[in-house]
Protein backbone atom coordinates (compact mmCIF):
# COMPACT_ATOMS: atom_id res chain seq x y z
CA UNK A 1 0.00 0.00 0.00
CA UNK A 2 1.66 2.91 -1.16
CA UNK A 3 1.03 5.62 1.28
CA UNK A 4 2.32 3.23 3.91
CA UNK A 5 5.81 4.03 2.19
CA UNK A 6 7.51 7.19 3.25
CA UNK A 7 10.48 8.85 1.32
CA UNK A 8 12.74 6.84 3.76
CA UNK A 9 12.13 3.17 3.23
CA UNK A 10 10.65 1.99 5.87
CA UNK A 11 11.87 -1.07 7.84
CA UNK A 12 8.06 -2.56 7.64
CA UNK A 13 8.45 -2.90 4.01
CA UNK A 14 11.70 -4.70 3.95
CA UNK A 15 11.03 -7.99 5.93
CA UNK A 16 7.97 -10.02 5.94
CA UNK A 17 8.81 -11.77 9.35
CA UNK A 18 5.49 -13.39 10.82
CA UNK A 19 4.52 -13.73 14.65
CA UNK A 20 4.83 -17.15 15.92
CA UNK A 21 0.97 -16.72 17.09
CA UNK A 22 -1.42 -14.12 17.94
CA UNK A 23 -3.67 -13.66 21.01
CA UNK A 24 -7.18 -13.16 19.27
CA UNK A 25 -8.00 -10.96 21.77
CA UNK A 26 -4.82 -8.83 21.45
CA UNK A 27 -4.69 -8.45 18.23
CA UNK A 28 -8.72 -7.28 17.89
CA UNK A 29 -7.91 -4.65 20.82
CA UNK A 30 -4.84 -3.43 18.70
CA UNK A 31 -6.64 -2.89 16.10
CA UNK A 32 -9.36 -0.85 17.70
CA UNK A 33 -6.62 1.06 19.23
CA UNK A 34 -4.70 2.00 15.87
CA UNK A 35 -7.85 2.84 14.52
CA UNK A 36 -8.73 5.65 17.00
CA UNK A 37 -5.25 6.80 17.02
CA UNK A 38 -5.54 7.91 13.42
CA UNK A 39 -8.68 9.75 14.27
CA UNK A 40 -6.31 11.24 17.33
CA UNK A 41 -4.17 12.21 14.35
CA UNK A 42 -6.65 13.63 12.11
CA UNK A 43 -7.66 15.56 14.93
CA UNK A 44 -4.31 16.74 15.74
CA UNK A 45 -3.48 17.50 12.17
CA UNK A 46 -7.07 20.18 12.27
CA UNK A 47 -5.99 21.61 15.64
CA UNK A 48 -2.52 22.45 13.48
CA UNK A 49 -4.71 23.56 10.62
CA UNK A 50 -6.89 25.83 12.94
CA UNK A 51 -3.79 27.62 14.94
CA UNK A 52 -5.24 26.17 17.57
CA UNK A 53 -3.50 27.33 21.50
CA UNK A 54 -0.10 25.52 20.89
CA UNK A 55 -0.27 24.18 24.74
CA UNK A 56 -3.69 22.81 23.26
CA UNK A 57 -2.55 20.72 20.77
CA UNK A 58 1.00 19.49 23.33
CA UNK A 59 -1.81 17.45 25.28
CA UNK A 60 -3.24 16.09 22.67
CA UNK A 61 -0.02 14.08 21.44
CA UNK A 62 0.52 13.59 24.58
CA UNK A 63 -2.78 11.28 24.39
CA UNK A 64 -1.21 9.98 21.35
CA UNK A 65 1.74 8.73 23.00
CA UNK A 66 0.27 7.24 25.54
CA UNK A 67 -2.40 5.20 22.92
CA UNK A 68 0.33 4.43 21.20
CA UNK A 69 2.39 2.93 24.51
CA UNK A 70 -0.65 0.83 25.32
CA UNK A 71 -0.29 -0.85 21.66
CA UNK A 72 3.20 -1.46 22.46
CA UNK A 73 2.53 -3.04 25.71
CA UNK A 74 -0.19 -5.84 24.46
CA UNK A 75 2.71 -6.55 21.66
CA UNK A 76 5.80 -6.99 24.41
CA UNK A 77 2.91 -9.02 25.89
CA UNK A 78 2.50 -10.94 22.85
CA UNK A 79 5.82 -11.23 22.11
CA UNK A 80 7.27 -12.26 25.28
CA UNK A 81 4.32 -14.85 25.54
CA UNK A 82 4.92 -16.59 21.98
CA UNK A 83 7.64 -15.41 20.49
CA UNK A 84 10.40 -14.77 23.00
CA UNK A 85 9.94 -17.35 25.40
CA UNK A 86 10.40 -19.98 22.17
CA UNK A 87 13.65 -18.50 21.76
CA UNK A 88 14.65 -18.15 25.18
CA UNK A 89 13.62 -21.97 26.05
CA UNK A 90 15.90 -22.82 22.99
CA UNK A 91 18.89 -21.66 24.81
CA UNK A 92 22.43 -21.33 23.23
CA UNK A 93 22.87 -18.17 20.39
CA UNK A 94 19.17 -18.14 19.98
CA UNK A 95 17.98 -17.33 23.52
CA UNK A 96 21.30 -14.59 23.57
CA UNK A 97 20.13 -12.76 20.04
CA UNK A 98 16.35 -12.58 22.11
CA UNK A 99 17.61 -11.27 25.16
CA UNK A 100 19.89 -8.84 23.39
CA UNK A 101 16.47 -8.22 20.81
CA UNK A 102 13.98 -7.57 23.57
CA UNK A 103 16.29 -5.12 25.57
CA UNK A 104 16.27 -2.83 22.41
CA UNK A 105 13.19 -2.99 22.07
CA UNK A 106 12.42 -1.96 25.67
CA UNK A 107 14.68 1.04 25.34
CA UNK A 108 13.20 2.12 22.47
CA UNK A 109 9.53 1.35 22.81
CA UNK A 110 8.79 1.77 26.33
CA UNK A 111 9.05 5.61 26.80
CA UNK B 1 -15.30 16.10 11.92
CA UNK B 2 -16.86 12.85 13.37
CA UNK B 3 -13.84 10.73 13.03
CA UNK B 4 -11.82 12.67 15.27
CA UNK B 5 -14.21 12.65 18.06
CA UNK B 6 -13.35 9.83 20.75
CA UNK B 7 -16.23 8.22 22.96
CA UNK B 8 -14.46 9.89 25.44
CA UNK B 9 -14.90 13.65 24.86
CA UNK B 10 -11.12 14.64 23.47
CA UNK B 11 -10.31 18.45 25.33
CA UNK B 12 -9.51 19.25 21.56
CA UNK B 13 -13.38 19.45 21.27
CA UNK B 14 -14.03 21.32 24.34
CA UNK B 15 -11.86 24.67 24.26
CA UNK B 16 -10.99 26.74 21.16
CA UNK B 17 -8.11 28.93 22.31
CA UNK B 18 -6.28 30.24 19.76
CA UNK B 19 -2.33 30.14 19.32
CA UNK B 20 -0.76 34.31 19.65
CA UNK B 21 1.00 33.48 16.55
CA UNK B 22 2.19 30.18 14.33
CA UNK B 23 5.78 30.44 12.21
CA UNK B 24 4.27 29.27 8.61
CA UNK B 25 7.10 26.95 8.24
CA UNK B 26 6.96 25.32 11.79
CA UNK B 27 2.90 25.06 10.76
CA UNK B 28 4.00 23.67 6.96
CA UNK B 29 6.60 21.17 8.67
CA UNK B 30 3.91 19.71 11.43
CA UNK B 31 1.20 19.31 9.19
CA UNK B 32 3.79 17.40 6.54
CA UNK B 33 5.12 15.47 9.32
CA UNK B 34 1.35 14.83 10.54
CA UNK B 35 0.26 13.40 7.05
CA UNK B 36 3.20 11.25 7.37
CA UNK B 37 2.30 10.09 10.51
CA UNK B 38 -0.66 9.19 9.55
CA UNK B 39 0.32 7.40 6.77
CA UNK B 40 2.65 5.24 9.18
CA UNK B 41 0.12 4.36 11.39
CA UNK B 42 -2.12 2.82 8.85
CA UNK B 43 1.72 0.97 7.91
CA UNK B 44 1.06 -0.13 11.58
CA UNK B 45 -2.58 -1.18 11.34
CA UNK B 46 -1.57 -3.67 8.40
CA UNK B 47 1.26 -5.30 10.27
CA UNK B 48 -1.23 -6.04 12.61
CA UNK B 49 -3.81 -7.67 10.29
CA UNK B 50 -0.56 -9.28 8.51
CA UNK B 51 0.42 -10.98 11.74
CA UNK B 52 3.75 -9.59 11.24
CA UNK B 53 6.57 -10.22 14.02
CA UNK B 54 5.98 -8.37 16.82
CA UNK B 55 9.30 -7.09 17.09
CA UNK B 56 9.13 -5.80 13.70
CA UNK B 57 6.28 -3.92 14.63
CA UNK B 58 7.39 -2.20 18.07
CA UNK B 59 9.95 -0.98 15.92
CA UNK B 60 7.57 1.01 13.53
CA UNK B 61 5.77 2.10 16.67
CA UNK B 62 9.04 3.63 18.14
CA UNK B 63 9.86 5.23 15.13
CA UNK B 64 6.04 6.76 14.88
CA UNK B 65 6.61 8.34 18.76
CA UNK B 66 9.98 9.11 17.46
CA UNK B 67 7.84 11.35 14.50
CA UNK B 68 5.31 12.74 17.16
CA UNK B 69 7.79 14.07 19.54
CA UNK B 70 9.73 16.22 16.63
CA UNK B 71 6.14 17.30 15.56
CA UNK B 72 6.03 18.01 19.70
CA UNK B 73 9.17 20.09 19.83
CA UNK B 74 8.11 22.59 16.86
CA UNK B 75 4.76 22.81 18.68
CA UNK B 76 6.71 24.26 22.02
CA UNK B 77 9.33 26.16 19.96
CA UNK B 78 6.02 28.30 19.00
CA UNK B 79 4.68 28.21 22.37
CA UNK B 80 7.83 29.40 23.59
CA UNK B 81 8.44 32.01 21.13
CA UNK B 82 5.10 33.34 20.83
CA UNK B 83 2.68 32.80 23.43
CA UNK B 84 4.91 31.57 26.77
CA UNK B 85 7.23 34.89 25.92
CA UNK B 86 4.39 36.95 25.92
CA UNK B 87 3.02 35.54 29.39
CA UNK B 88 6.13 35.66 31.18
CA UNK B 89 6.97 38.49 30.10
CA UNK B 90 3.72 39.76 32.25
CA UNK B 91 4.76 38.86 35.07
CA UNK B 92 2.89 37.95 38.14
CA UNK B 93 -0.04 35.91 38.20
CA UNK B 94 -0.11 35.19 34.49
CA UNK B 95 3.91 34.32 34.44
CA UNK B 96 3.52 31.76 37.25
CA UNK B 97 0.33 30.15 35.27
CA UNK B 98 2.08 29.79 32.38
CA UNK B 99 5.86 28.20 34.66
CA UNK B 100 3.49 25.78 36.02
CA UNK B 101 1.97 25.00 32.21
CA UNK B 102 4.97 24.76 30.68
CA UNK B 103 6.56 22.24 33.07
CA UNK B 104 3.32 20.48 33.39
CA UNK B 105 3.82 20.10 29.55
CA UNK B 106 7.44 19.66 29.21
CA UNK B 107 6.89 15.89 31.47
CA UNK B 108 3.93 14.94 29.73
CA UNK B 109 5.36 15.79 26.25
CA UNK B 110 8.65 15.32 26.47
CA UNK B 111 9.33 11.91 26.85
CA UNK C 1 23.13 0.48 57.02
CA UNK C 2 20.55 2.99 57.89
CA UNK C 3 21.51 6.30 55.91
CA UNK C 4 19.75 4.01 52.73
CA UNK C 5 16.45 4.01 54.66
CA UNK C 6 14.49 6.66 53.81
CA UNK C 7 11.48 7.96 55.71
CA UNK C 8 9.09 6.29 53.66
CA UNK C 9 10.16 2.66 54.10
CA UNK C 10 11.50 1.09 51.28
CA UNK C 11 11.19 -1.93 49.24
CA UNK C 12 14.57 -2.88 49.10
CA UNK C 13 14.43 -3.65 53.02
CA UNK C 14 11.26 -5.69 52.92
CA UNK C 15 12.04 -8.68 50.83
CA UNK C 16 14.97 -10.60 50.31
CA UNK C 17 14.71 -12.40 47.11
CA UNK C 18 17.98 -13.53 45.03
CA UNK C 19 18.77 -13.32 41.50
CA UNK C 20 18.94 -16.45 40.26
CA UNK C 21 22.08 -16.11 38.64
CA UNK C 22 24.37 -13.04 38.15
CA UNK C 23 26.97 -12.59 35.35
CA UNK C 24 30.22 -11.67 37.50
CA UNK C 25 31.06 -9.32 34.94
CA UNK C 26 27.72 -7.69 34.74
CA UNK C 27 28.03 -7.44 38.53
CA UNK C 28 31.44 -5.86 38.51
CA UNK C 29 30.84 -3.29 35.57
CA UNK C 30 27.55 -2.29 37.80
CA UNK C 31 29.39 -1.57 40.86
CA UNK C 32 31.46 0.63 39.19
CA UNK C 33 28.62 2.58 37.20
CA UNK C 34 27.09 3.01 40.41
CA UNK C 35 30.04 4.22 42.11
CA UNK C 36 30.52 6.65 39.34
CA UNK C 37 26.97 7.69 39.79
CA UNK C 38 27.19 8.37 43.68
CA UNK C 39 30.13 10.72 42.48
CA UNK C 40 27.59 12.46 39.71
CA UNK C 41 25.31 13.00 42.61
CA UNK C 42 27.29 14.85 44.95
CA UNK C 43 27.89 16.60 41.98
CA UNK C 44 25.07 17.59 41.49
CA UNK C 45 24.40 18.74 45.23
CA UNK C 46 27.59 20.56 45.00
CA UNK C 47 26.22 22.48 41.97
CA UNK C 48 23.08 23.23 43.67
CA UNK C 49 24.75 24.76 46.94
CA UNK C 50 26.67 26.91 44.66
CA UNK C 51 23.83 28.36 42.94
CA UNK C 52 24.99 27.08 39.14
CA UNK C 53 23.27 27.89 36.42
CA UNK C 54 19.95 26.00 36.18
CA UNK C 55 20.45 24.41 32.81
CA UNK C 56 23.97 23.27 33.88
CA UNK C 57 22.40 21.40 36.07
CA UNK C 58 20.00 20.08 34.51
CA UNK C 59 22.11 18.93 31.88
CA UNK C 60 23.99 16.87 34.72
CA UNK C 61 21.05 15.48 36.15
CA UNK C 62 20.45 13.97 32.59
CA UNK C 63 23.98 12.58 32.41
CA UNK C 64 22.92 10.69 35.75
CA UNK C 65 19.20 9.37 34.24
CA UNK C 66 21.82 8.05 31.33
CA UNK C 67 24.09 6.75 33.53
CA UNK C 68 21.31 4.84 35.50
CA UNK C 69 19.45 3.62 32.57
CA UNK C 70 23.04 2.18 31.90
CA UNK C 71 22.56 -0.03 34.82
CA UNK C 72 19.02 -1.09 34.31
CA UNK C 73 19.95 -2.38 30.46
CA UNK C 74 22.75 -4.60 32.39
CA UNK C 75 20.25 -5.43 35.14
CA UNK C 76 17.81 -6.04 32.34
CA UNK C 77 20.03 -8.36 30.46
CA UNK C 78 20.77 -10.71 33.86
CA UNK C 79 17.14 -10.57 34.73
CA UNK C 80 16.18 -12.01 30.88
CA UNK C 81 18.94 -14.05 30.59
CA UNK C 82 18.82 -16.14 34.26
CA UNK C 83 15.77 -15.25 36.06
CA UNK C 84 12.95 -14.89 33.23
CA UNK C 85 14.22 -17.53 30.70
CA UNK C 86 13.35 -19.55 33.85
CA UNK C 87 10.39 -18.88 34.80
CA UNK C 88 9.16 -18.68 31.29
CA UNK C 89 10.37 -22.05 30.37
CA UNK C 90 8.09 -23.44 32.98
CA UNK C 91 4.77 -22.36 31.43
CA UNK C 92 1.54 -21.55 33.00
CA UNK C 93 1.18 -19.36 35.68
CA UNK C 94 4.92 -18.81 36.33
CA UNK C 95 5.21 -18.07 32.77
CA UNK C 96 2.23 -15.49 32.64
CA UNK C 97 3.37 -13.79 35.90
CA UNK C 98 6.79 -13.54 34.54
CA UNK C 99 5.67 -11.60 31.21
CA UNK C 100 3.65 -9.52 33.65
CA UNK C 101 6.41 -8.30 35.77
CA UNK C 102 8.51 -7.78 32.70
CA UNK C 103 6.12 -5.71 30.76
CA UNK C 104 5.90 -3.23 33.79
CA UNK C 105 9.33 -3.50 34.69
CA UNK C 106 9.94 -2.27 31.28
CA UNK C 107 7.63 0.31 30.83
CA UNK C 108 8.99 1.86 34.76
CA UNK C 109 12.38 1.59 34.07
CA UNK C 110 13.15 1.89 30.30
CA UNK C 111 12.62 5.56 30.25
CA UNK D 1 35.99 17.45 45.47
CA UNK D 2 38.05 15.18 43.24
CA UNK D 3 35.31 12.12 43.84
CA UNK D 4 32.76 14.53 41.71
CA UNK D 5 35.13 14.35 38.24
CA UNK D 6 34.98 11.72 36.32
CA UNK D 7 37.64 10.31 33.76
CA UNK D 8 35.90 12.29 31.07
CA UNK D 9 35.84 15.30 31.73
CA UNK D 10 32.23 16.31 33.20
CA UNK D 11 30.49 19.93 31.87
CA UNK D 12 30.09 20.75 35.79
CA UNK D 13 33.60 21.51 35.90
CA UNK D 14 34.44 23.38 33.01
CA UNK D 15 31.87 26.46 33.24
CA UNK D 16 31.26 28.33 36.39
CA UNK D 17 27.85 30.22 35.09
CA UNK D 18 25.38 31.37 38.43
CA UNK D 19 21.51 31.25 37.98
CA UNK D 20 20.45 34.27 38.19
CA UNK D 21 18.08 34.04 41.06
CA UNK D 22 17.07 30.47 43.33
CA UNK D 23 14.17 30.62 45.67
CA UNK D 24 15.26 29.15 49.12
CA UNK D 25 12.38 26.77 49.32
CA UNK D 26 13.57 25.29 45.83
CA UNK D 27 17.35 25.29 46.73
CA UNK D 28 16.19 23.83 50.59
CA UNK D 29 14.21 20.96 48.66
CA UNK D 30 16.63 20.29 45.99
CA UNK D 31 19.26 19.63 48.34
CA UNK D 32 16.72 17.43 51.04
CA UNK D 33 16.15 15.14 47.36
CA UNK D 34 19.84 15.12 46.52
CA UNK D 35 21.07 14.07 49.99
CA UNK D 36 17.78 11.16 49.77
CA UNK D 37 19.28 9.75 46.59
CA UNK D 38 22.75 9.79 47.29
CA UNK D 39 21.51 7.08 50.07
CA UNK D 40 18.62 5.83 47.41
CA UNK D 41 22.21 5.16 45.27
CA UNK D 42 24.16 3.44 48.24
CA UNK D 43 21.14 1.29 48.67
CA UNK D 44 21.24 0.10 45.24
CA UNK D 45 24.92 -0.82 45.31
CA UNK D 46 23.80 -2.73 48.49
CA UNK D 47 21.10 -4.84 46.57
CA UNK D 48 23.88 -5.19 43.71
CA UNK D 49 26.57 -6.58 45.89
CA UNK D 50 24.61 -8.93 47.82
CA UNK D 51 23.04 -10.46 44.31
CA UNK D 52 19.52 -9.33 45.22
CA UNK D 53 16.67 -10.49 42.74
CA UNK D 54 16.94 -8.04 39.73
CA UNK D 55 13.30 -7.30 39.20
CA UNK D 56 13.55 -5.99 42.79
CA UNK D 57 16.99 -3.90 41.80
CA UNK D 58 15.31 -2.30 39.08
CA UNK D 59 11.98 -1.39 40.84
CA UNK D 60 14.71 0.44 43.01
CA UNK D 61 16.29 2.16 40.18
CA UNK D 62 12.97 3.68 38.29
CA UNK D 63 12.30 4.96 41.65
CA UNK D 64 16.12 7.14 41.71
CA UNK D 65 14.51 7.86 37.90
CA UNK D 66 11.32 9.38 40.01
CA UNK D 67 13.01 11.22 42.58
CA UNK D 68 15.64 12.60 40.15
CA UNK D 69 13.19 13.76 37.69
CA UNK D 70 11.19 15.65 41.08
CA UNK D 71 14.63 17.71 41.29
CA UNK D 72 15.07 18.53 37.33
CA UNK D 73 10.94 19.58 37.58
CA UNK D 74 12.05 22.33 40.61
CA UNK D 75 15.25 23.24 38.47
CA UNK D 76 13.06 23.83 35.66
CA UNK D 77 11.01 25.86 37.52
CA UNK D 78 13.34 27.97 38.78
CA UNK D 79 15.34 28.58 35.19
CA UNK D 80 11.54 29.69 33.42
CA UNK D 81 10.83 31.83 36.86
CA UNK D 82 14.51 33.69 36.95
CA UNK D 83 16.76 32.95 34.30
CA UNK D 84 14.44 31.87 30.98
CA UNK D 85 12.28 35.04 31.85
CA UNK D 86 14.88 37.41 31.65
CA UNK D 87 16.25 36.02 28.46
CA UNK D 88 12.68 35.43 26.75
CA UNK D 89 11.70 39.44 27.44
CA UNK D 90 14.72 40.77 25.69
CA UNK D 91 13.88 39.45 22.57
CA UNK D 92 15.99 38.88 19.69
CA UNK D 93 19.06 36.72 19.40
CA UNK D 94 19.22 36.20 23.30
CA UNK D 95 15.36 35.00 23.34
CA UNK D 96 15.69 32.90 20.34
CA UNK D 97 19.00 30.93 21.72
CA UNK D 98 16.93 30.43 25.13
CA UNK D 99 14.34 28.96 23.29
CA UNK D 100 16.46 26.35 21.90
CA UNK D 101 18.54 25.79 24.93
CA UNK D 102 14.99 25.27 26.52
CA UNK D 103 13.90 22.72 24.16
CA UNK D 104 16.92 21.00 24.46
CA UNK D 105 16.85 20.73 27.97
CA UNK D 106 13.12 19.82 27.99
CA UNK D 107 13.58 16.44 25.48
CA UNK D 108 17.17 15.76 27.30
CA UNK D 109 15.76 15.95 30.75
CA UNK D 110 11.66 15.45 30.95
CA UNK D 111 12.00 11.74 30.80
Amino acid sequence: MPTTKGKRSEPYNTSQRKAHAVDPDIKAANRKRLKRIEGQIRGVQKMVDDDRYCADILVQLAAVHEALRAVGRELMRNHLKHCATHALGQGGDDARQMCDELIDLMYKNAR
